[in-house]
């Protein structure tokens, strides 16, 4: 076995005729790439094929010498199960039975009072040249060594026996130095602006910059952006980190990988705020992503799922008035919402939303995804209008990111700073 | 372009450095699978690769003749968007802009009031031999067209652009006999039974007809079944049908594809019966899934997040002595919980939930996991101890389904009927 250059590319095989009907997704290839992350920027490439010899040797085939190659699924005890018989068939070794794996299956099955099942003590059996990672959580073994010149690795497909293994895995590639030295990389996450405007911002340190490497994804909550470089690089990285901090200002939420419900919550936590929210249009999804996480309760009272006029009027105080006068989704609607609801539930700040998600419900004035957003504050209550243009799913979701986000901002700045005072908001018109 | 048989394989491709960074899982592939179903029983395999025309040109190069090439990703404005470039290399063909593409283009970005980014246009441009299928989420045209013998179809790589696309994909197919025959297929949505419990109840069935192709997932709501047949058998899918019918019973919720808030929905809409829920645990969660779909503001009024306990008094009106004596997660207060609701919102039902998601919270008594539902009717409350043994966020979303399904048994029974009389709950303790 070779140590591995940071040319060492990871190629993941994903076995399981589950991964290619439509019923599970393969979701392992994920925890291998994140328990290598910081190694390697990514795997050269995950190939999905079902249980059969022949798919499986000539996914294997494709690897080359050099490679690290994590192979997952069909190391179970069913018939289904090929991936030990097709792995030695591909390095042309013999596949041996090891006593002491057999004594440890035999041991774990009387534990349990289970009958031996036809096929279990095939776990026992493992190709020559690798050898086996006790499980700490199932009964298969990892299986881990050097093959026709790869350094390869064999997990079971259970993503919570994967997961357990893992480390294991890691720490032998660690030990052997197989792994490339770890990489270094800066995070941003953002909201409230689309993909193409956040690397619009980014464009001119990127070109000054030309040697990083630089990804963008959308996430629940907005666009992530992240750089990352050689080994040594950190100071390139800090003085890049520095011109995309001014670039994106006020829109990043965070440097690390927290979840913008999480930021704001671990803000009112430290100053001992509490929230509430009044929801018309997404009737309730604006507080289950508000409590999404654990310690939630420390700052989350309740709220208001205002989702017909009576309740609005019933609930959160919103007089007939209003609502006759200016509609449901109106800018004196949504304050009154987020006034009333801050009143009623006892809370520093209250988030208000009503909208109109579609598909149905747009008129001329108000088309489909014209939503309208309030945050009161002890001080102040603000508000905006916005519009999404996704269909009913989306633009509920993107209620709840924007809501949420905007909360973010008034946290950042004061109870009496307007967080829609800036006009790089996607979807919004005043 | 020659009609597809039954030997027609599916290929995935599936682009995106984020899907090799461990930061996005490939669930795409798995709706193309769903998308496909009735014709092909699996997908052939599904190769992972990078944003890089050299890697999508290699995966290309591996499908033969007579394949059916799903490419998904990489057909955004960003210079990491490669995948129409490397397509239009692979096949020996030339971009071509087409004129009402660019318009609509340009339309779209005109009525968002945002600028032209630079490189949005290559939108606009196809592959010679493709054609545009008409997005209706985003930007991006889905491309279909016949490139070296190959059936191809390029979607986007934004899990609601490319759903919103894959019907007219497969009608697109379909149109011209592109796809194998339908294969005769049945289906049955249950809730509240785990996946094992399901296929022991359907495995008489299944001894009986060795010949059908059976399927079992997990779904949020629960488990569906599946069983298919060669073209030519419906007579016998028919009479295996009557015989899991039988075996699934009250578990089962739906025989089409509809979600569970969806089959309460019209039940309730109907019956022009109203529906409120009060919600401890999950925060909102409940409410947001019985909006889900539209039309939901013809029975759905509103509800009480009452994630405090000052909330469970001041919105619910739950008596302090009751929280005292019996704790927020118990019988008492989760029927004055619904019971309360169903007042305050003037509504016919009302569903109540008070658990402890975990991960912290939980006692001897009432370890994490432990949730207590209601159902108020109109002429009674029926209320229940359950067991989730998730995480945190899998327990809210269990506790979701399991309170819309006890909802919908009222419904499918009548008023004054237990819902919780079976004893086939899956993680249910009383």
């Amino acid at each position: 076995m070779t140590p591995a250059g940071s040319g060492c590319r990871l190629r993941i095989v994903a076995i399981g005729d589950e991964l290619l009907e439509g019923r599970t997704a393969d979701t392992n290839s994920n925890r291998i790439q994140r328990a290598l992350g910081q190694h390697l920027t990514r795997a050269h490439d995950v190939q999905v094929v079902p249980d059969e010899r022949e798919s499986i040797a000539a996914a294997l085939e494709r690897t080359v010498p050099g490679d690290l190659v994590f192979v997952c699924g069909g190391l179970g005890s069913t018939p289904d199960d090929l991936t030990r018989e097709a792995v030695a068939a591909w390095a042309g070794v013999e596949l041996r039975e090891r006593a002491p794996l057999r004594e440890r299956l035999q041991r774990r099955l009387r534990e349990r009072g289970l009958p031996v099942p036809a096929g279990v003590m095939k776990q026992a059996q493992l190709p020559a040249g690798m050898e086996p990672l006790e499980n700490p959580v199932g009964s298969a073994p990892g299986l881990v060594g050097s093959l026709r010149e790869r350094t390869v690795a064999l997990l079971p497909g259970v993503p919570g026996e994967l997961q357990g293994l893992l480390p294991l895995v890691v720490a032998w590639l660690e030990e052997r130095t197989l792994l490339p030295m770890v990489r270094p990389a800066r995070l941003w996450r953002t909201a409230q602006v689309p993909e193409s405007a956040v690397v619009e911002m980014c464009r001119p340190v990127r070109e000054s910059w030309p040697g990083l490497r630089w990804s963008y994804w959308l996430t629940r909550w907005g666009v992530d952006v992240r750089i990352a470089g050689e080994p040594g690089s950190d100071a390139e990285l800090d003085a890049a980190a520095d011109a995309i901090d001014v670039a994106l200002s006020h829109r990043t939420y965070a440097r690390e990988m927290l979840p913008l419900p999480l930021v704001v919550q671990n803000e009112l936590l430290k100053r001992g705020r509490t929230l509430s929210v009044a929801e018309s249009c997404t009737a309730g999804l604006l507080g289950g992503a508000l409590t999404d996480a654990a310690g939630s309760s420390g700052c989350f009272r309740g709220g208001l799922i205002v989702y017909a006029n009576e309740a609005k009027q019933s609930l959160a105080g919103v007089s007939e008035s209003l609502l006759v006068e200016h509609g449901a989704v109106s800018e004196p609607v949504v304050r009154s919402m987020a006034e009333g609801c801050r009143t009623r539930l006892a809370t520093d700040y209250a988030l208000a939303v009503s909208g109109i998600s579609g598909p149905g419900g747009g008129t001329e004035d108000k088309p489909v995804g014209t939503t309208w957003l309030a945050v009161a504050t002890p001080t102040a209550t603000f508000a905006a209008r916005y519009r999404f243009l996704a269909d009913r799913t989306r633009n509920r979701a993107l209620t709840v990111a924007v809501a949420i986000d905007s909360l973010r901002r008034v946290l950042d700045a004061a109870d009496d700073v307007d967080p829609f005072r800036d006009d790089d908001f996607w979807a919004r018109r005043r």
